[in-house]
């Protein structure tokens, strides 16, 4: 690939930004350092990045800056995004997709905003009946993908569709090794449960699985869902997020609650091993929502994270492009005529 | 109380049963054997119960045997239930209360067929629209009921209403002295989030929020619904049984993998704080699902459960009848007019 893997950073968006952004880039940098097959695009304040940048030390002919003068607020919503965030970091870098001057954008900002506003600057896909955000969990066999995680809280057959479509092509770009195995979320594993809608998407499903794209292996409980059997897990968005901050709960309480129950001395005693264990499962691994369905793949990285946090929502992007998801996107929905659906 | 508690319990129904049922009335019977203030009424074949109550040597006057000849089997699904269940141990176990013989009703039998009978047998309460299964959480501050866990995958506003008064009952029979909080599940915590029916039932909530029956705390996302902030959560029972197996697969991936991570020497120096960690958020501990609405208590024990888990599910029943659930229900219910819903 001669072409550089151009990455489009809003450094301003998410709490602690732009210190957690580019302490991130400069993680991201060091971990590179034998790569030269990218270019980082930084959209923000050029003053205040640059005084970041300094800060640490980090001078790079792969990284430009994109001045912009304001920045989208906390208090900003979907419904006054449209009007106000107009050359916001967040939208320019956007923006430069469209423009050609990256293959990626990349936003630690409110996130209903950066779905508006991605999916008014990118627009939607032909083939595709609605956007989905995309989300990375770990199971016993490695990595799932799971969508949609709330950008549409109602769906029908089709979206669900579309999502396992997408969710599929997620996976062949990140693991171009491995066989996406599609499996929908439902309240039981029988065929006969669930509503209307998912015995449907059920139907459909089963006729479009293939070796090309995507094998369907039926219905999922949530407690399967890390299990490692299915490895792309599709659902409505309103299911989707409850599951995934309800894992998320889960996990905090259980980690709070094992603190509290270790003596001093098992703590010390079982420091490395425990560290290993936090390690293992450390939610920052997992930042980075993928915002599918448009004309140019946007990833979200959660708000409150911190710099490591953000350095692997970088290292997703990368991964993305690397792996051609638009192409796999294309792929995937192009033998998906009217009639299949 | 001069009458005693009188729990009626399917003897054959789930896995290993009546070994594990009997082995778990053997437990309870220890734990409580300074009270004598209840009855424990046993359906199932009357041979083998015997057998197994020798083995443990269990001769006790709070028990009484109610031969059936027949089980509902593993094979039988709702459908057929309603024409092959009869005189089973699970029919003959809820039937107990219409004939006055039992104030709640115990079976680790087949989930779908204890519904339907208990439904068919029992009848709704007249002031409900959708009877519903609730399930007990660990929480940071104790104990949080959680509903509809499954009961009914499509619910509108009126249902969840009459779950919140359902829910608060239970919380307030289970906790005389605490205040039921409710709160209703969603995708975000702002009032203009979720679906219509969801802000439409927001609206009634608080309505309805007064100090003699729930507090509503309004929306609450996943991932605080162990945050203690709130005890009662109302869903509908797709998204609560997504939530609740969720919740369950995440515990099992994140304990499974500390098990990996901990080396021989930090299992031996933290063996004991582990084993109180493990204790404390023991599944077995919250074993027992509650069928609310219906004209008598049914409690649902997990149909995989062991002795212990089963302790627990008659354990609970014992409290369910001493907090007097059903009269804490009318109590609720009785403030709903027709206009007010």
């Amino acid at each position: 690939m001669t072409k550089k893997i151009t990455i489009a950073i809003d450094a301003m968006g998410g709490d602690n930004s732009p210190d957690k952004t580019i302490s991130g880039i400069n993680l991201f940098l060091k971990k590179n350092s034998a790569n030269n097959d990218f270019l980082l695009n930084l959209y923000g304040n050029e003053k205040i990045i640059k005084e970041k940048l300094n800060e640490y030390n980090i001078s790079s002919n792969l990284i430009k800056i994109i001045h912009t003068e304001s920045v989208v607020s906390d208090e900003e919503t979907p419904l006054t995004a449209v009007k106000n965030s107009k050359n916001t970091s967040m939208w320019n870098c956007i923006k430069s997709q469209i423009d050609g001057d990256a293959d990626i954008s990349l936003s630690a900002g409110n996130t209903g905003v950066l779905l508006v506003v991605s999916r008014m600057i990118l627009k939607m896909m032909n083939e595709v009946s609605k956007p989905a955000l995309a989300g990375l969990w770990p199971s016993q066999s490695g990595i799932n993908v799971v969508l949609d995680l709330g950008a549409n809280i109602e769906c029908n057959e089709q979206n669900l569709v579309d999502f396992a479509e997408l969710g599929s092509a997620l996976y062949k770009a990140l693991l171009p090794n491995h066989q996406p195995k599609v499996s929908l979320l439902n309240v039981g594993s029988e065929e006969i449960k669930g509503t209307d809608m998912l015995k449907n998407t059920y139907r459909k499903l089963k006729n479009l699985s293939n070796n090309n794209n995507f094998i369907f292996k039926g219905y999922i409980e949530g407690n399967k869902i890390m299990s490692g059997d299915s490895n792309v897990i599709v659902t409505d968005g309103f299911t989707g997020n409850i599951a995934l901050k309800t894992a998320e709960g889960t996990a905090k309480f259980i980690t709070d609650n094992l603190k509290k129950s270790l003596s001093i001395i098992s703590l010390i005693f079982s420091y490395f091993s425990l560290k290993k264990f936090k390690n293992k499962l450390d939610p920052r691994k997992y930042n980075g929502a993928i915002f599918l369905g448009l004309n140019g793949p946007v990833v979200k990285s959660h708000g409150g994270t911190d710099a490591l946090g953000f350095y692997y929502s970088i290292d997703l992007c990368y991964k993305i492009v690397k792996g051609d998801l638009m192409h796999q996107i294309k792929n995937n929905l192009s033998h998906l005529s009217g009639d299949q659906k």
